[in-house]
């Protein structure tokens, strides 16, 4: 870097964050003018300008019109704390999370009815139907030759042009040949583990995580070690650090934009610090984005991969959040383990359903799914606070939830003496699944925790439900 | 058995069986008729005929209208040889077919425009593309609502009970709910293959055998052991007897019905033998039988698992052959591994896309499937020995073809100095794709064969291919 000069607005807002973080400023309150940080740091109005707009992309400040930047408030008076950072004894161990997994969602599947707080899945009513069943049905019109043959094994020509330039608008910069579609993003989650490692390798991951790739850490006979996470910035890098020191990582999982189930979306200058830390020790990332087009606020947060400079980062996602999830369509952008990628997929033969692929495209053709997906986030920023608010009335005092920042999933700890596999069960009992908090961790940890789903609007039923789970943790309490 | 009765007609035909293999009635010649064998045997008329059937379903016999049942004529005088049994050193090794794999069908799949003989594809144009679009169309209109949602994981209950109608035609008598839905055959594989095995246990296959099985077993750190096979009957039972007394087998995959690259069905009895084996020495078997619609014969031939009373075999299929390799819908009957098999599937979460399984299950509702499969099979049945007459002409004396039963591909074997990785070079510089012997061996077998696909109409470029693919074989056995 022989100009530091590109990056100094970079270095101040590190420098303001770190502030921010240590108190020296409160939330809600204003952050330094743009003509205070000129003349303090001898900057430019425009760098002054990033630098505030750097804060408030990571997360830390927010704007207000004709006012200026202030501290991000996250908790309103009177509401729930925001859970504490996790720690963790990081040692890799083996996951056995299937089991538990399998009870817990037989049981979830076999209630009739049951509002369905435990799985992280978008209500069917929320989605575009009628513009899918159009793109469908022309399809089969105009294309019927070409829908029943083998298509090529990467996927639809079409569909991965559309998938790059989405990714574009994501700030991800990529050709529509370096992607590969795939069955839904677990498989493209499988395969990327498949293709970084061998039986008995140990995988990073996120303290509590997205149960799936515990599952697959399970199924293809890894090991993980669990890295304290921070509810709204992501893993400690430090503690990443100090564990590659000791233990060979093969590879880190994780799903920073918007996490599974703490919400967050990891600031910018944590995800290059990553990126810096995983090209020091060579550590190939396997990067979930199945939440980012669901930013609640005003601008998209940007994933891993737009930063990814040397093509370590193996970026996985799908439409299963947005827009599709029954038609099973994923994609990964392996980088450069695009070689190991094909070779962990190369016994499959075929690749996805051809014509559910074209119908996608064809979809994103036009401008439905920009329209669709602000209607998503609107819905889901503006319900996430009476989601909030309703844990905050109805659950024990000192119960704690997160503030997500994207997505549609709600981190609950409660204290002592709840127990969320006995919650799980009495919960079910009511006719409202949740998903306890041990199926989130290799170490069975996460006992006080559930996570919360509401990838559906939020009405009568919906916060009768909440409140019906307070009063069940009311009571698990009481009786403990 | 305290009533030897009901099976005195299986006693016999075998011995009449065993008689036909030791040359005591040649080809041809006019078997015993009903009236001789219920004096020879003192057996009712019905038994008596139901021993020409039986001889009849094992391929050995064949019904001439009122003349009566006569050995089956293999090769007319003229034509090629079919393959001797092959013979193996049986010794579990890994597989390493994937690297090769990827270099054919890569090299297949540059060239532009060739005649694809290499992979084993149905032609698009054989395929029925009005009615499943018709199926298509309506499932979009009439089911909007439920299809962009994920489904149940172990796949639609309607095109459930579609297959169990289906699987009830080839005598296997299923419940819907022991089906489970995969996202092709080549899926349904590797989900038995991983609820049956460990990373390196071993897996025992016919010799030569359908790659994909060992592409999987290499992937999954599995070994193979090869087992002696005949061209008509299938794998040697008293060889697989000898290995599994020396080495631990974790489980059988075959292809009995009809096995690619030999085209048999594995007589009627060879089932039975290969079922008391399984049985007596605790072996699951899991049955590949993505060909078993496409029969040449006027019955259908029975899959293993229509003999199987104890639920050991796990039997997956597809309609990739047959109807529509794009939608991606395979299925499993996994009997009682049931368990293990939702384990290793669990990690999925999610099922396979719902559109075209509802889609498929409409299509199935009518009679037009019953109607394509006829065609397809008519088809088939009376280009196979046009196909035979053409390699017999065109490639050097002393070639061996193999003469199916049903399906569509056709295995060559050349004489020296023939070697099918350079001709598989020599024949894609032409423009004709071809698919060598050794990727069907996990010892790199079979360099003196080649497999032939014909998925295909027979027209005039198809049969100026096999004349090319001769001159080729010609030229490199002269060369050598």
């Amino acid at each position: 870097m022989s100009d530091p000069e590109p990056y100094r607005y970079l270095t101040i807002a590190r420098r303001i964050a770190d502030e921010i973080e240590a108190g020296l400023y409160r939330e809600g309150e204003r952050l330094p003018s743009v003509r205070l940080l000129r003349g303090t740091y001898e900057i430019s109005a425009t760098t002054a300008m990033r630098v505030l707009v750097e804060l408030e992309q990571d997360g830390l400040a927010e704007a207000r019109p004709r006012s200026g930047f202030y501290v991000r408030t996250r908790t309103p008076p009177g509401l729930a704390h925001v859970p504490a950072p996790t720690t963790t004894a990081p040692a890799p161990r083996p996951a056995d999370v299937n089991g538990l997994i399998e009870r817990i969602f037989k049981a979830n599947a076999s209630a009739e009815g049951i509002l369905p707080f435990g799985a992280a899945e978008i209500d069917e009513a929320l989605l575009p139907h009628k513009e899918l069943a159009v793109a469908v049905a022309r399809t089969v019109r105009e294309e019927a030759a070409g829908l029943l043959a083998y298509g090529p094994t990467a996927g639809d020509p079409r569909l991965r042009r559309r998938l790059a330039r989405l990714l574009g608008e994501r700030g991800v910069a990529v050709a529509p040949q370096e992607i590969v579609v795939t069955a839904g993003e677990t498989d493209a989650l499988s395969l990327a583990l498949l293709a970084l490692t061998r039986p008995g390798d140990t995988v990073a991951v996120e303290s509590p995580c997205f149960f799936g790739i515990l599952q697959w850490i399970e199924a293809l006979g890894l090991r993980a070690v669990e890295i304290a996470t921070d509810p709204h910035r992501g893993i400690d890098l430090d503690e990443l650090e100090r564990v590659a020191d000791t233990v060979p990582i093969a590879a880190l999982a994780l799903n920073p934009t918007f996490h599974n189930p703490f919400g967050f979306a990891m600031p910018a200058d944590r995800m290059r610090g990553l990126l810096d830390l995983a090209e020091k020790r060579d550590l190939p990332i396997v990067e979930d984005d199945v939440y980012g087009d669901l930013h609640h606020g005003s601008r998209p947060r940007r994933p891993l991969k737009s930063f990814d400079k040397t093509g370590r980062v193996l970026y996985c996602s799908s439409f299963s959040k947005t827009l599709a999830p029954g038609f099973r369509v994923g994609w990964c952008v392996p980088g450069r383990h695009a070689e190991a990628f094909e070779r962990a997929r190369a016994p499959r033969n075929a690749g996805v359903a051809t014509l559910t692929q074209r119908a996608l495209a064809r979809y994103l053709d036009g401008r439905a799914y920009g329209r669709h997906l602000r209607e998503l986030r609107g819905l889901f920023a503006s319900q996430a606070p009476r989601v909030r608010a309703l844990v905050s009335e109805a659950f024990p005092p000192g119960t704690r939830i997160t503030e997500p920042e994207g997505g549609f999933v709600f981190w609950v700890e409660v204290p002592p003496p709840f127990d969320a596999l006995d919650f799980h069960e009495a919960a079910l009992r009511e006719g409202i699944s949740t998903a306890p908090g041990p199926i989130f961790s290799a170490s069975g940890g996460f006992r006080d925790a559930f996570r919360l789903s509401m990838g559906r609007r939020l009405s009568v039923d919906e916060e009768r439900g909440i409140r019906r789970l307070g009063m069940i943790a009311h009571r698990l309490c009481e009786a403990g």
